[in-house]
């Protein structure tokens, strides 16, 4: 099988490199770039100088047509609004496609305007697109042609909350979801916020309180909880390259008053987690006391989930930790591609 | 004024040494260490060795009658439980005393006893202390003996909450604390967690759900609100030296039903800081589209606070940022030795 | 006095910002800064906004009358070859003008084309430049009207070797300077490279074997020795803020055959550094076992200086720490200006 | 094939069971640590959670019977001085010994006893011990039952320099390597010198002149030479996780007195390094304008290296970053593992 990447110079790009030049079973056949092209992969990235086909394999123009010849499936790890316009001729021409930005996770065009401020530019294809969560929804990926892939705080949001939500065991209703995310989820932009001395030593918190992955999140959870769903969510900016841990602040559907109950309800999240994660090569339910911490899953495509009820105050807090480039952008989009291949899910990710 | 650092070895006492040395009124009378007594501030600490102060004064043992001797006002950067120990001689003495540790920041015995897990060592001095959090309570600092200096955590949260309860705009229920803190706040203990591989590129939560400083942030809160608090605390680690960054998440006393409620509401937020902290020295409000940055702070004795209202939630959010070591610690009981002492409040804090 | 800064939105403008805003006996007059032209220092910096002057004080463009007409003494923290046009004519206009940018550093013309690549634009301004290294030229700073203040790299370099060179106890052939430099060396620039992701986890160096600074250094140096020097410098750049620590590498000029002679070589060396600085403010030498430390000089005007001889090798190795925004650029600039104003040295920076 | 590891508890050894767990031909059969006996691999580093066979391996006290029944090879990654103890029971008892450790890297037991302090505990092994660096050395670790892994400085300066020594283009005398390291070089030790808080920010110098690494060093130099070889060694310590950077200064054996002599010479230490490593997995050679840098290699097996001639001094520079975990400790120990049982080199490395 045959592998592209388009926008192959940001952090997710990078990192589908990375993964798929040690995937047993795909071969990494074209990557575009407007700024690079035609150097080679070794030159861009000396970090992968010593893999064959690094040394060999230079950036093009990004055409539809040539990615078409070159490869059956496209990664499109592209600006939001610029992947749109790659994914329709793509189809056409019989690719699959695997969108790691944000132009087809949601299935309203009136949503995407009102989070992104324009029309969507494909919202014939928004129907087609299948949300490329795994753990979620495995049987779709399976048959999509186009997948999109999903947002790393997403991801960090969704995991621990959609099986919380589809067995009713909390509240739909005032959910917050505080992220502390490292600068890898700013992209590889050349910008004053995100040098060095303006991170280093700095915690910040940014897009309070409409942050556009929002829209995402609340059309995921509001499918599982099968009632409307509005959370708070809160970003923040730490040093850190690689990560994002999540807080998740959950009332009970039914509050506990007493000791047992609350062990009861304990009860209850322990099996609704194994229930839906047991088997689940990518997620670590992590035991007391062990907490999610983001350099344990860093590089990998593992998300950590744990959790606490607090007698005092009644709720619920979970917690998570994964790396945004990986499980958060294209570890997750590579194993989109080992289930659409009918590949084992783990290729290449382990 | 003559001054002592009771345990000035720890990140607390090394930044008070760095306050004290530059401070136009005080002069460093004594330092004390166990683990560095018959050595100098300058050999211990190479950052001091500019100044002739610190080339000549050596540590010493932490004798209470040494201390009195030697100093008007004894700053007791000890361990938690220790530095009660040493509050009743030195107040017998005459001294008067500035503690940095959590041992006189309760009112209640039981309270102590429930969150430090013993009896406290000298119940009858608690309600001799005052809290010294100048900007709450400057009165009765000015005329205190023995000042229980706040947390890094509390200070982070009670100054933006303090007056929103005290005016009564938003609801005393529910409230949610999300912290982040450096690794100064974990002290400087020889312990694996601490080491620099374990802390870099990690974010982590800990402490979840009960800690420790729930106990004085409640009992303030509760004494502001005039009826009881319990709020939610989740602290985090993440790789900076120094700086807390809080969110909180509230709820307004009266929900805001429109836009037009909505911004009503915000004026009066922005009336009830204006009205605390206007002439603060130490707190920066925030104009929009500013929001609070731990390197905006560090080194400083400030605290950065704003806030945010979401139409969408009905929450208020609040943020603030400073550095746990100077407003958190070490520069606030500057602070308040400035007012004890009657000089000017900003001295040797700007 | 009334001082101005040409450029304050630099790491080096800001670092003269906030060394003049609490600068004793100077008045900050004035800054300028196209960019943020209009905007107040209080919302272009937060940092500053607890400050009455950072409030009022308003970004200009960077006009020369305007600037003569509100300032006695103007610093220039202007890009390389732009503070060249500015000297002129406010020289002209009756200024004292510190400089610290590349331009005037130079006594030569044909040397500044040679590192610089382009004609210097104002030649006839290069002998009326005193080089305001303060521990080496006190003297002339005195009585400069155009002080071209010292490269970061260059004063970690300098006041280690000067009095060494100028003593004679060390060959002036083949010396090596190899040094490490924190990242807000490389400019408030938004460029790829200085991205926190490129730069955290990252030791590199660059500008390998002929930096630009080398130009600066090999005069001072040559003028020193009395002969011509060329040496061997190497940066690298490390995921620190602030710093520069610099291992030299040197040849006794009677090589020691025995312990004796080692020690006695020892003992000219202390000597010859008590007698170049024992009385300087902001030299630290440091006695064995203690090694220079960037972190012991972060936000200070401090240099630090360490040495070792090797029995081995029959080297000298000298290390030196500064602060690269402070020692290295506009703390040693306000010491200039605090020479030139006939103030206590120390004035600011302390 | 069964590995075991005693020591698996430190950074050496946490990443030999990450390097072990993913190996295709090895199967991890052991682990031992006095601190964790009787804990999982999985709860002692949660990071391995998600592998099956971490859930179940348990630590065990470090017993050379035991060890030996369970494994075919044991890897030592116990302290200097522990390691040799272990090594003749585990030979004895049939077992191949890969020490990570110092104890058998040098072949003089004087020349132990002058950079350790103390006589060496296992003389009579010394000779048996092969030094592990498998770009010199394939053939004898082919056949060795004792490997003496190099440790993480010594392999950034010999791969350079051993290629160079042999041809003679480089002299031998006069050689100098400033290297810097990250701080899991220091170990996972409890030790205040190591906290967060005391190496963010900072970089200093230690172990100067005369660091434990030169003994091996100059070992191995004085063999490629075959000459006594003395060097001047630095090293540095940044705040980086993983990564040492070397800079070395060499002087050409003919010095060049033009620009095509240099152009000549720069020819010959092309051939000599295309010849030495031209088909080494795991050394990769930069052509400029690259240099080398940590983040490149991070996490892997390789060592990156670079040349510079300089006109201006006749010297020639040859840097080399590596991971120093990797590459530098427990990559290349399992590199020799791989050369020892006849599997392919970067199996389990790539």
């Amino acid at each position: 099988m045959k592998a592209a990447i388009a926008g192959a110079s940001g952090y997710s790009g990078e990192e589908l490199v990375r993964l798929l030049l040690r995937h047993p079973r795909a071969e990494l056949a074209a990557v575009t770039s407007r700024q690079y092209a035609g150097q080679s992969l070794a030159r861009v990235f000396p970090k992968f100088g010593n893999d064959p086909r690094a040394k060999t394999l230079c950036f093009t123009e990004p055409d539809p047509e040539l990615l078409a010849k070159t490869a059956d499936v496209v990664f499109l790890a592209l600006p939001h609004g610029v992947a749109a316009g790659y994914a329709a001729p793509l189809l056409h021409l019989g690719c699959q496609v695997i969108d790691l930005s944000a132009d087809f996770r949601l299935k309203s065009p009136a949503r995407y305007k009102e989070f992104y401020g324009k029309d969507h530019p494909a919202p014939d294809l928004l129907s087609k697109a299948v949300y490329g969560l795994p753990e979620a929804r495995r049987a779709e990926i399976k048959n999509a042609s186009l997948i999109a892939s999903p947002g790393c705080y997403p991801t960090s949001i969704l995991l621990p909350l959609l099986p919380l939500l589809k067995t009713g065991l909390i509240q739909s209703a005032g959910i917050i979801a505080d992220s502390l995310s490292g600068l890898s989820g700013a992209g590889r932009k050349a910008e004053l916020d995100y040098l060095f001395v303006e991170c280093n030593e700095s915690a910040r918190p940014y897009g309070i309180p409409k942050h556009r992955h929002l829209s995402e999140i609340e059309e995921q959870l509001t499918l599982a909880a099968d009632r409307p769903v509005v959370i708070q969510f809160s970003p923040h900016l730490i040093p850190l390259n690689r990560g994002i841990l999540t807080t998740l602040y959950l009332a009970p559907a039914k509050p506990f008053q007493n000791e047992s109950q609350m062990a009861a309800f304990g009860d209850q999240i322990t099996r609704c987690f194994q229930a839906a994660y047991a088997g689940e090569p990518f997620v670590r339910l992590l035991e007391a006391p062990a907490l999610p911490d983001t350099k344990n899953v860093a590089g990998t495509n593992v998300i950590e989930i744990a959790w606490r009820l607090d007698p005092r105050t009644g709720r619920l807090i979970v917690l998570s930790a994964l790396d945004n480039i990986t499980k958060g952008a294209s570890g997750q989009a590579v194993q989109s591609m080992n289930i659409l291949r009918g590949f084992a899910e783990t290729d290449g990710l382990c």
